[in-house]
This record gives C-alpha cells, structure tokens and sequence, in this order.
C-alpha cells in the first residue's frame, strides 16, 4: 500500500450526504444500450458577487476547505472533469482527485476522473503542464484535449498518447457571441465522450463554458448543478458567471429543488436546472 | 383595535433568531452622547449571479416569502430604511414593515421605519408614490427625502412636510465614477441621521448605494450584512452588486463570520465586513 501523500486531503463520507440524490448513478453491470450523453454535473465556486477569479487569467483561491474537500470527493464520483482551455492557461489545474485514500490500494487511478480539456484552437501547451506531470506519476489519468480539426498538433498528440492521454479532433461551431471564438457543441462534444465510455462528467469551468451550459439549459445537458459561494466580493473587473439570457425580464436560468447547506464559511447549493 | 389587512405576513419569530447577533442594540434608555452614525444594516436580494434586477429601471421579484417577511422583520427592528432614488423610481416600493401585527395596538406606527430616500438631483416624485400614499393612510412613516442644496423642490417639500415628512438639504460630493452623477458622502449622511434621532438604518439599495458602502469598507459605516441569494441566474445585462475595487488581485470585500440559512428556495447570509 502507498502511503497517502501529506497533500491528501481528510474526508468524511457523511459530510457529503446531501449531494447524494445529485450524484451519477454507477455504471449499469451490463449496458443494453450506449447513452449518447454522460450524466453532467456543473459545478463551480464564486463570490457573492460570482466572479470566478478577480481577473481574467489569474488563480483565484475561492474555496475553503471545507468546500475544496467536496469538489475532490465530486471528483472521486466522475469518470471524467471538464475545463476550458482558458481555465488551463490561468490555473494550471491538478485536476485529479486527492481526496485521502485515492493513492492507496491496487488501483491508484480507481478515483481518478479522465480530464478534458476543450481547446477549440490548441492554445493550451500540454509540456509541462500540471495534469501532464500527474499523469506521468500516476496520480492521475492522462488527459484528453479536444481540439478543432484544423489546429491538431501531432507533437501534442504524441506526447499525450505517451502517458495514455489522447488528442480529440473534433468540428467547431463559429461562436456568435462577443468572444467570436471557436467553440465546440455540447451535443457533438457530450457525443464522443458517451462514445468513448464517459458514463460521467463534472464541468467546473471556466466561465465560458459554464455560462453556454447555462444558456443551453433548455437542451437538457446538465444532469445537476453544485455551486460554491464564498463569502466575499471580488470586484468588478472579475471573471463573472451570467448567462446571456434570450430576451425578457425574466430569469435566464432557474434551479429547482434549491438545498443550501453550509460547508466552513462557504455555502453549497445543489439541485438541477428548471 | 385595527384589523390585520390580507397583505400582512404571517410570521414566527423564531424563525429569524439566527439574525439575533446582527440586529442593531436597543436604544440606550438615558442616552448621554448623542451617537455620530446609526447602526447600519447592509441588505439585499440578489441572484446567484449577483443581480439585483434583470434589467434597469424593471422591479424583479427575487426573494420567497420566507425571505421577503426576514426583509419586513428587519424593517420592524430598523428606526429607518434608506434606498437610492433610482429603486424608488424603478420598484415604487411601500418601505414599510407589513409583518402580521404591525398594523394592531395603539401605535400602528411603532414597528415603522422612516423610509429615507437619496435623491441628490431630485429626481424621485414624491406625489403619487405608494410610500407617500401608506403615510397618508397612517401605514408607514412619512418618508424624508435627501436632496443637495441646488435641487430642493419647494412644492414637494410642502407635499412631504404635509404628512410628517421632510426633505433633507445636504451638500453633495462630486463622483469620480463612471456615473459621474452626484452623491452624498456616507460620513455627512450618517451624521444628518444621527443628529434626527436615527439609531439605525437598513440599507435596502439599489446598486449605486451597495456598491458604495462595500467599496468604502474601511470606514467602518456598516455593522452587519444580511444578503438574501435566490437560485437562479438573471443573466448579462441585469443590474449588478459588484464593488469597484481599490486594486490587487484580492477580494474587493468580505463577510467575517458568515452563517448561512436557507429560508424557503433562498438562502441568507449574515456577518459584518471584514
């Protein structure tokens, strides 16, 4: 048995109970049919005035402890975690699961979800790179960066098929937004993945992907929403979750069955999209 | 005595016993100074994506009923309740307690905040107003209007003068801002309020106001925070709480203490800031 590393983090299951009737439901023993979509949980920490970093492109520190221990153990309960590239660039993400007791036993991959990586233009340098060395030292799967057809880098592809990793060349759509960037649709992208045996994915952000999930919620991609709230303001000038909402007064997008629970200083609120 | 009308809301007082450390002190009973500033209760109802309305100038409704009757019980507990002139023009809103009881007992004005409205240029039109009208029909105070120098209205000072109200003639600073509008400075505000008897005061909005204060956190204005968050997301172009801040990649601002509660689909939160 390998010892767990000092940066594993102490968990109790029942802490997390409340998250129970929001979690993928495990793998059926003997699958009839392939699902076209995996079971999608959005989820992602904020302010209270929801930014998502105090600027564009730096680390922001949002969750406690409490609440970084629960975004490990939704990690431990998903075959895969989905970021932007944008996320990647400012982060330089783990992405792995290092609840205690990941690293130990016959599997150290058992807890591991496969990270994805959406980097329509292959902005994201794959060398170097926190998953990367993660995946080199086996405390996390290799990642999986898709990648519109016409910027594959086979260098990338190569080093990434080195640890079990892969490149997935995939058709974007033009983005009609103010971003007027490439972007993938959720159908074609949630597609592959079921197609490649993801039962399960966790988006965590970044705030462009978060916000066209949102704005796509009468698609019916996402399966549960978990947010973090910190008890503090960013600023304006931050990265901000807000949907474009389609015209009206209305709410651009509602959670039904709101269960608030508070985890340290932060609060956590779960339920699924009206 | 009074019969309870149909709008007043039912309510148990335990249910707000988490706000008991929040709530300003009772008035000393032989006062011996006179304070400098009330005791200043920040308060508002946003989205998850920290919208106070989904557009500007348009009311939207985001507290439950659990929430909206924790607002009028904080009302009962406030000697006024002040907002900025762009909510009263957008929400035309009653600023009085409607709790269950209020209107019953000799003194149908005891649990009664003075709604005290920060209309620099005078833009607010007191005639017509749902708070002037409850005033006439001796269901809130008469409201005190807080207006600079150079815009006072005669004929709407006699109108407010009519029912026990007033306006407020302060010096306003010039604001450095993007509005570049007008404002009074929290410090002269606090002390005109003060100086009339005020030992505390709810601050209800709108933006402009909320901003302000968390901007100026330092100054030690504001004694306890309770936000009301409400699972949904209004989406871009809604009216934003979101506070300027003073540079760094820091918060802009922050709760010290936080405790959470969900009330009905919403939650609350309460602390003082950091």
């Amino acid at each position: 048995m390998n010892p767990t590393p000092p940066e594993y983090l102490p968990w109790t299951a029942s802490d997390f109970d409340f998250l129970a009737p929001h979690l993928p439901p495990p793998p059926p023993l003997s699958p009839s049919t392939t699902p076209t979509k995996p079971h999608l949980t959005l989820t992602y920490a904020t302010s209270l005035d929801s930014m998502l970093a105090a600027r564009p492109g730096v680390r922001t520190t949002l969750s406690g402890p409490a609440t970084k221990t629960m975004t490990h153990y939704l990690r431990s309960k998903h075959s895969a975690i989905l970021i932007g590239a944008g996320t990647a660039l400012a982060d330089d993400p783990g992405l792995n699961c290092r609840l205690a007791g990941a690293a130990d036993g016959d599997d150290p991959l058992r807890w591991q979800p496969r990270p994805v990586i959406l980097d329509p233009r292959g902005r994201w340098d794959v060398e170097g790179s926190k998953v990367l060395q993660l995946a080199q030292e086996g405390r996390a799967r290799a990642p999986w960066v898709v990648t519109d057809l016409a910027f594959v880098d086979d260098a990338k592809a190569e080093a990434l098929e080195a640890v079990g990793g892969a490149v997935i060349a995939l058709a974007t759509e033009e983005e009609g937004g103010e971003g007027g960037g490439l972007r993938f649709g959720w159908g074609d992208l949630l597609g592959v993945l079921a197609s490649r045996g993801v039962g399960s994915v966790m988006v965590e952000g970044g705030a462009g992907v978060i916000n066209g999930l949102l704005e796509e919620r009468g698609e019916g991609w996402v399966d549960a929403v978990v947010v973090t709230v910190a008890p503090r303001w960013l600023g304006k000038g931050g990265v901000a979750v807000a949907p474009v909402k389609d015209g009206g007064e209305g709410a651009a997008a509602e959670l039904r069955g709101a269960k608030w629970v508070q985890m340290g200083e932060d609060v956590v609120v779960c339920g699924t999209l009206a």
